[in-house]
């Protein structure tokens, strides 16, 4: 199959591209590096099945041309850079998430492009009633990521049954990667960051107690894969996620820890909550995924440990 | 109060209008008359506390300078031709509901205007599992109209916690007018204006089988009038519709019958639906807002019939 990847040179699309490559998939990478980057995908250009867009969304004209011929769309752009500050502007994610993924479908509806993969979030949700929380559960974004998130989901919902395309959206709790990104810092980035720069104190977004659930990019990609094997169904919306969840001064224990740090003080800047629009604490149900044959291989605390050692090799290196 | 009303001309937002200033509330009416009318605001003109602003919500500067010393906004525009043909272009309901919206809601936040009632639809549950559905039922559109419907709920739900505003959604069922309006015909005055040309057949979209509710402008009015009265809750979302259905072969009827026309041949286009997107069968659980107090005063079948007598007083005037 000839598939594309928007946001291909991120921190997901990158393992994924070299997955479906493995797989014996023609893939396109499509990304405008502005928060992927061209070395997540180096080991993979020399791949004769592997073609890199250096595309931006926005342009109409160029996604529709990489749209061309193409089988299957895994959509993973988006803006991660989800901590709304006050200098900000508020259409980051209306332009980089919900107009984006306008383009991406209008582009594969003129070329008739009939599948489209999604990545969406567990922020979707906002602050849950029932947790963990299934799918039918109703949205209440409670940041302008999530509810761009929510947005797109919408989106691909109208094009699917309007255009007879199918959709698989995925709701991810927290993708955690040994890989690091330009934009859109992650607690394990800020911890290590921080801990190399002051070894005796460390500052925590929030009480510490927010409690989430963390995911390895390997075990995302194989429930993605899912979708290329399940049997045609107009939308499919799937939670993806482990059992278990974690607090953020549990992660800054393994990451001092690790880094062979004893003592250290946590000074918790205090709130139920890391910044504003953050979610304290969700946990997802994925008795629906888990009934197609999907169960990560990892624990969030797992995931954690594998990503905080291999970008600590990383930073040795 | 000062209250700002997108769509203002329109069949709800005049005579929404007309109750503010009965109420005795400072009111803007801003509309590009796109599918509004200025003759449904003509009589309110002489108050001194209307004034109209045609404006047009895609320009940021005029909706910002629009919401200054507003204290609620009740936004009604919207894309009011929800059918989609094949040669229309995809973006409309993206341009004219999902980034107005946006286009709204920050120009309320950067007046620290702090109120938002929102006029959603029935429509964002798509073929909803659960009938009468209700509100915590999860979302899955099926037309480009009703993602865009779904999409400003969750702009507004995420602007809602971020900036500490308060938001009421109201999910609507088919709100029937005496008006007409230029653009979106409804069903009423497609029968109407079908059997004008020609006495003996009519043309029924689907197999006139889609069974839907109605409900009265007044009787809307009634609800969204909830939101100025109850306590302060970040965002709350309520169905709106009365607890009765009627099928499309039985309003076809009463236009018939209140034209005096007899033995009307109805010829049925065919198929479940009306046209791609539409949702053939649909009635919301109104049980929260009825716990709120409110209480349609007509039936479906009422409001067909009040809305058919008053179009036709027009046609014959």
């Amino acid at each position: 199959m000839e598939v594309l990847i928007t946001g291909g040179a991120g921190c997901i699309g990158s393992d994924l591209a070299a997955r479906l490559l493995r797989e014996g998939h023609q893939v396109t990478v499509f990304d405008n590096l502005s928060s992927g980057k061209e070395e997540h995908i180096q080991n993979l250009l020399n791949n004769d099945r592997l073609k890199f867009n250096k595309g931006d969304l926005l342009d109409k004209k160029q996604i529709e041309n990489a749209c061309k011929n193409i089988d299957v769309v895994f959509h993973l752009a988006a803006n991660s850079d989800i901590k709304y500050r006050p200098e900000d502007p508020t259409d980051e994610d209306l332009k980089l998430n919900t107009i984006a993924t306008y383009n991406v479908l209008e582009a594969m509806r003129l070329n008739s492009v009939k599948k489209i993969v999604f990545t969406s979030s567990s922020a979707v949700y906002g602050e849950a009633e029932i947790i963990p929380t299934p799918e039918d559960c109703g949205l209440r974004p409670i940041s302008l990521y999530a509810a761009s998130k929510a947005a797109c989901e919408a989106m691909i919902s109208g094009f699917c049954y309007m255009f007879e395309m199918e959709g698989w959206i995925f709701r991810l709790a927290n993708i955690i990667s040994g890989k690091s990104r330009k934009k859109g810092k992650t607690v394990l980035s800020d911890f290590i960051e921080k801990l190399s720069t002051n070894r005796k104190e460390l500052e925590i977004l929030g009480d510490g107690k927010q409690r989430k659930s963390y995911l390895t990019v390997n075990d995302c990609i194989d429930g993605i894969m899912l979708a290329m094997k399940e049997p045609y169904k107009q939308v499919n919306v799937l939670n993806l996620g482990p059992e278990d969840s974690i607090t953020v001064d549990e992660i800054a224990e393994i990451v001092a820890s690790q880094m062979g740090l004893k003592d250290v003080k946590f000074k918790h800047t205090g709130g139920d909550r890391g910044w504003p629009g953050d979610v304290p604490r969700f946990l997802l149900d994925t008795t629906k995924i888990r009934k197609l044959g999907w169960k990560p291989r990892h624990t969030s605390r797992e995931a954690i440990e594998i990503a905080t050692k291999s970008l600590l090799d990383q930073v040795i290196q």
